[in-house]
This record gives structure tokens, sequence and C-alpha cells, in this order.
């Protein structure tokens, strides 16, 4: 086997993100030993069951310890702690790194605690499903997802070059830009997506018990898609709403205004303007579809149940 | 073979929905006869090519002469229309149906036209895919799909009984209940969803278009979802949000009320609500999957690549 691109992987947060880089960069064969470290002892203990890494340290000190490449796979609000945390004990020459959805923050919240002897290179895996912890973990999970990377300018070039070469080996394509820009693409995508999921499913759950219970009984209707996304990680969604907060407001904004002309459209029986946009939305799907971003499958909802091509 | 549930079905319209009634009819074996007319001669044309019926027809009126089950499968706005057509040329005692996502209009605009020689049973299938046309059609689905009917009160009972038992030889679960409960019922689960998704997908394509392609590129992390919901027919989703105005505004109301909130909760930070909304939908889904309306599977955004059991 070639030499492993880290000869020593720590990863200090051990759920659904933490546990498939495990997999997955063993799978690849680009780390030696992986050492890991969670705050739940109960956590640490059922990592080890799974088998996810070599070394199971309950400081994440311990973990860092001549570490080469150091991956904080916790929610964005915990950050700062494990900067502090381990900050002092990383080994010259290591790269951390971190898979936050917002970066700029993160950046705030690391930066000022890692020593000028490491390479910061802030990444966020655009991967994930509505489950969590490390049994939720797989090795597939980055394959053909972006990996988006937010190194400074000022960040030793070899030392990025290594650690796109370890998310290419783990399958995902991987690309850098600055961190605020980023965090301005990401509020779009995923989290504006996600806060409106989340507000509906929580204006659904707030109904009169009776009329709710016909509500889940009849979702497939097109409210189920919601409530898949809308069962992702409270801990992590509540950080990354906390912030990229400008972001989110600003799209946020632009969402409402939009919503107050489709809503005066329907008052006023305005069927043109419900046509035109109906019409544009479907464009952009096919835009979509093009890119290889989705397949044309259709999807009614029952994935073993597929129809005929 | 047994007696056909109807030995003459009309189908009026040959989209989505009319295709896979064909399929799924002929498959069950409830039909002797199928009688296709829709507007467009090429559709006509090409349900012909596909051999979805046994008689095509360029008129509604030679389509429904003698038959005993007519389905106007158009979008509801095209509903009043047909039925003016149609009825007076009904065959005494056929059962007359629909299968539109409001009912209370479809009721308001067809009924005033049919003879009380028929037994008017409006219907709603629960079922579709993004996809519109013949070509889409598929005899799967309407399999473990729900099909709410909505006939009045008065209406013969053997014949409710009958189509009932068409719609579960299509394979669907068949509930009855009152329009106006369909309306409002369907505004959460089906009407606002939409329109959410199509408001969501138009506020991205009104983006800058550096940043728009960036959305599109990304857009695996979440935003993808809701571009697939809005790619569904715009003429049909432009007729629901006109024929459902009040039941849609209603529970419009209630999600800018709750978003109100929520905006509010991120621009104080308030973490405490954001993660109480977020661990009271997460229970959501858990009651949706307990019901069975959905699977715990995870979903990574590509059905080629499963992780492991």
């Amino acid at each position: 086997m070639a030499d492993p691109l880290f000869p020593r992987l720590a990863l200090i947060g051990i759920g659904l993100i933490g546990a498939s880089i495990a997999l997955a960069a063993r799978r690849a064969g680009v780390v030696g030993e992986i050492a890991i470290h969670t705050r739940s002892p109960a956590t640490l203990k059922r990592a080890e069951e799974l088998g996810l890494g070599d070394v199971y340290c309950s400081t994440a000190v311990e973990a860092v310890k001549d570490a080469d490449c150091v991956i904080v796979c916790v929610p964005v609000g915990a950050c700062e702690g494990v900067a502090i945390e381990i900050g002092p004990h990383l080994k010259t020459g290591a790269v951390i790194s971190d898979v936050g959805s917002v970066k700029a923050a993160v950046i705030r919240a690391m930066a000022p605690h890692l020593p000028p002897t490491v390479h910061f290179i802030p990444g966020h895996p655009l991967a994930g499903t509505e489950h969590s912890g490390p049994d939720a973990g797989f090795a597939e999970l980055f394959q053909n997802r972006w990996t988006v990377l937010t190194p400074a300018p000022d960040v030793d070039s070899e030392a990025v070059a290594r650690f796109t070469a370890f998310w290419r080996a783990l399958g995902a394509n991987v690309e850098a830009m600055s961190a605020e820009h980023h965090d301005l693409v990401l509020a779009i995508t995923s989290h504006l997506p996600h806060l409106i999921a989340y507000n509906i499913v929580g204006t659904a759950a707030d109904l009169e018990s009776g009329l709710r219970s016909e509500v889940l009984k009849f979702s497939a209707s097109g409210f189920r898609d919601f409530t898949r996304i809308a069962a992702s990680d409270p801990t992590m969604w509540r950080d990354v709403f906390l912030n990229n907060k400008d972001a989110v407001l600003e799209m946020l904004g632009r969402f409402n205004e939009d919503l107050a002309l489709l809503t005066r459209a329907i008052r006023n029986g305005d069927g043109d303007t419900l046509f035109d946009l109906f019409t544009r939305t479907r464009a952009i799907r096919r835009s979509i579809i093009a890119i290889g971003q989705d397949t044309a499958a259709p999807d009614f909802g029952r994935r073993d149940h597929k129809p005929a091509e």
C-alpha cells in the first residue's frame, strides 16, 4: 500500500458525518491510524462497538496528539470550545478542519485559538441524511457530493492540495471558495429550505388534533417530503441559523417579498401570474437535471415500486 | 372472467392520471371497453399509439355515449366546460366522477349541468409524479395510495359501493368525506407545500446570474427536493390555487404567523425557540413513519446508491 496521506487522523465528534469520514477514509486507505474522541462516553463506546477507529480517547487532547490531520465533527456552536481545548496540543504542520454548515462564524470561533504552526482548512461536505449519530454513518455518503473548502488565502498550498486529495479519495468533488461566499450560497440552497420545511411542519403540528391526524394520514400528497427535511438534527440546525443569521435573514426577506406577491395573486384570482411562475420554476428543475444534480426519473414517493422505464 | 364492474369506461382527458387509470383498470380487469377523448388531437393520437384504450373519440359526447362510468381527468378549471358538454348525453344510471385536487369548487362547477339520472361521485386520487401527459402514466400509480371520494349524502349507496370497488381494484385505499373537509386537509398536506416550493424556487430563479448558477450546482443540499415539487404541471396547479383560495389563504396565514416568530427567533439569537421547534417537527416525522406513510430509510438524494442496511 502507498503511504497514507495522513498517518494519523483524529476525529473529534463521531455523529453521522464523523462516522462516515472514518468509514470512507479507512476504505480508501488514505489514513494510517484513526483516533476518535467524542464528549459522550456512551457514544464513544458505540463508536468502538462499530469498529469505526483504532484508538478511542476519553479526551480531545489525547486524540489530537501526534495527529497529522484533525477534523472537528461537532455542531457549529461547539467548535470554539473544541478549538480552545485542542489548540495548544496540535502537532506542528497538522491540517485542522471542520465539517460545519456555516463557515465564517466557525472561522471566527476557531482561528484565534489555533497556533500558527498548523494549517487551518475549514470544510463543509454537502452531504447528509435526516438521521444522526454514529450508527447512521456509511462509507458512500460523500460519493459524488461536493465538499467545499474555505482556507484563507495565505494557507500553505501543499497542505490544501493534500487535504483536497483526502476528500477526493473519499469520493467527493472538491471546490474552494471564500467563507462569506459559501455562507451566502448555502443560505439559499440549504438553510432557507430547511427553515421553511421546519416552519410548515410546525404549522401542521399546531393544528387541531382531529385535523392533524388526517394531515399525517394524507401526508403523501406533498407534506411528507417536508417532514423528512424537518427531521434533521435539531442541535446542528439551531447552530446553523444562529451562526448564519445575516445571510439567512437576507434570503428570507426575498422569500417573503415573493410570497406576498403570490398570496395577492391567489386572493385576486390572477391565474396568469401563477401560471408564469409555475412555468419558470419548471425550467429551473430542468437545469438541475441537465447539470447532473438529480435524475429525471419520476418520484412518486415509494422507492420500492418504480414505474417501468 | 367475472363481469366487469363497468362494461364501458369513458375517460375525458388522458394525461398522467387518465392514462394511469386506463392502464390500471385494464390490468385489474374491472372494465370492458375503454373509450378515450381528449381535446388535443395530437394527444389523442399519442394515447392510441400507447394503446391506452379501445376507442378513441374526437368528441367527449361520443366517448360518454353508453358509458357506465365517466371519469373526467382534466384540470379543475376545465371541468365545468366538460360537464356542460357531456351532461345531456350521459347514460341513465352512469357513475360520473373526476380526479381534481379540489372538490367543493369542482362540485359547484359540474353538478348544475348533470342530469338527476346519473350518480355524481367526485374523486381525488392522492397520487402523481412531477411529470405530465399520457406517456407519464403507469398502472402502479394508485397502489397503496389514498383515493378520496366526496359524494353528496343523498347519492345512491350501491353506486358509491361499486365505484369504491373500482378504485380498490386499481390498488387504492378509499375514504369518503365531505368536499369541504377534503379541501381543508389538502390545503395543508398538498396545496401549501406546493405553493411554498414554487415560491422558494422562484426566489432562486430571480437571483443574480452568478449566484443562481451556484445554487443549481450545490442544489443537493436541500433546494433540489423543492425543485422536484415545483416542476409539477403549471395548469393543474394554477387551477388548484384559484379554486381552493379560502382554505389555502387560511393555511398561508398560519404559516406566515409561524414564520414571523421563527424569523424573530433567528434575529434575536433565541436558540431555545429554534431547538424546541426542530424537536417537535422531528416527532411529526416519526408519526408519519409509524402510520406507514413513509419509511425510515435515510434519503441522501441518490436512489442508485443506498447505504447498507
